[in-house]
């Protein structure tokens, strides 16, 4: 198995599905009306799909596939929500890099969107993709392709992870530790919360729709939970060691804005032995699985091998 | 029928609700976690329910009720995508007082969200709340009490509204309109989307949960587009008439702004018989409703009568 002609394929194939969610629907009352409004709502519509088609490398969505690649599902079921979640992320990205939060100008080695459109439109894209999020998990078309009790709860997983008590709160404690007090125990809370939610909810998601037994809902699920919490352990190890061209943004910046990193708490070294031990209690967590499983295997390697 | 009190214990109802709702799950990581980190989501937790108590007049859950009423429905099933509605209300008015939007410091008399708790703090307690209304609606107690294919019907209703293609759109045009020309058909177009949208599907959602026929459904989605329309030209007008003191921010914003109202384009009076013209119409198309629709009917006289 090729990682990069396999994650290359699979992005390609989130793209397009990406590329087709989010059209300016022609038969909607926005192109109906006359065309000074239709042009003033595309301001939006292109702010949104500027920052979702920026480069990200969505990982989140290949995680996602492969869960329920793992347990034998269909991949043509599982690629709305898999769209959906990385809405999401990207919502949360623009967000975070507004003014008031990081303040960053750089992303995937682009302006970030309030710098190309400004903060209102930020703003507002933001909005839009949280929202758009769940109205595809919710579509017709999708509804009768996954059933009604399974599209409920990819709604329930996905809202749940990214909430007031999952990625917002994460966002949320990231905000105020800055330049606080270092706490080991504050710090693996953060990360869980920040990244590993929602990282944790791909594999949910993936599994259930797949039609994942509890037995192996169970182990996946322990392997999202480790595979969540290195991610972000890998992406502050990045922010000390990376290099600023690759990664897409200006490296250095945790340090920049106080935050509390493992490398800060632990040190280099120590953050990625942890994050390492991490990728073997998830591959040790999916050891029952086959070859189908291989993409999830993989995927756990990548995350802290990754460069960027 | 005392409308008053009508409107008073139906708040009281949608407050209790939201209470329930909005607490911070005592069973949850975020208590279990060391004091500090508790302490710090905190924050989060009380910008939400700051916001959310803030002393709204819950017109969206109370219509959405009334929908319910209005075809024999039960009114604890509609409970629940009712506070839904409240947040995601709460939160564009959240994100709409944001310095780089529309810049206010009052909010139903009190200061805005980002005045009390700063412009992070704001902009992730708008996040939590739209996400959180997407939870509560697909929380496994809602969908057990009205079935999985009307629960999902409800987060679609919900979100189709809310997104780049209503509620939200309709935000930025709003923002991309202040200062430009006058336009009758952008400015219905405006409306329709910034406040109609989610008036509509208060009505809709009620209405479906209620059990609804096609027909009765026809006629309600009628009735809703009137009073959505009106209640956004009311704004415009209680924005000219209005007292700051008893309307709950400052009067005379939508000028200082540029922004495009009803009064300005069309004057005051105009403005004042389009809306009543409006809810005639709203009520013409529920005619047919016996008494059990009084509520609806009350509601659309009281969206033009009311003083704040």
């Amino acid at each position: 198995m090729n990682l990069i002609n396999y994650f290359s394929k699979r992005k390609k194939i989130v793209d397009d599905a990406l590329d087709k969610l989010l059209t300016s629907d022609k038969k909607d009352k926005a192109q109906s009306c006359n065309s000074d409004s239709a042009l003033n709502s595309r301001t939006l519509y292109e702010a949104v799909r500027y920052s979702v088609f920026a480069g990200g490398k969505r990982i989140r969505p290949i995680l996602m596939m492969a869960a329920c690649e793992a347990v034998a599902g269909e991949l043509g079921d599982v690629l709305v929500p898999a769209c959906a979640i990385e809405m999401i992320h990207t919502y949360s990205l623009i967000h975070d890099d507004l003014p008031a939060m990081d303040d960053d100008a750089l992303r995937r080695g682009k302006p970030t969107c309030h710098k190309a459109y400004g903060e209102a439109t930020a703003i507002l894209a933001g909005d839009a993709l949280l929202t758009e999020a769940f109205a595809v998990v919710s579509s017709e078309e999708f509804v009768k392709k996954v059933k009604p009790e399974i599209a409920i709860s990819v709604v329930r997983g996905i809202a749940t992870a990214a909430g007031y008590k999952g990625m917002v709160l994460g966002q949320m404690i990231d905000m105020e530790m800055q330049g606080g007090d270092i706490d080991f125990a504050r710090l693996e809370y953060l990360h869980i919360h920040k990244t590993g939610a929602l990282l944790l909810a791909c594999v949910k998601v993936g599994a259930t729709i797949g039609g994942a037994t509890k037995g192996q809902l169970c182990q996946l699920i322990k392997y999202g939970e480790c595979i969540g919490l290195a991610f972000q352990i890998a992406d502050d190890i990045l922010d000390v060691v990376g290099d600023s061209k690759v990664i897409g943004k200006e490296a250095g910046m945790d340090s920049k804005h106080g935050k509390i990193t493992y490398p800060k708490v632990v040190g280099l070294h120590e953050a990625k032995n942890i994050a390492e031990g991490l990728i073997s209690s998830a591959l040790e967590s999916i050891k029952d699985f086959g070859k189908e499983a291989d993409p999830l295997r993989r995927i756990a390697r990548f995350i802290i091998e990754r460069e960027k």
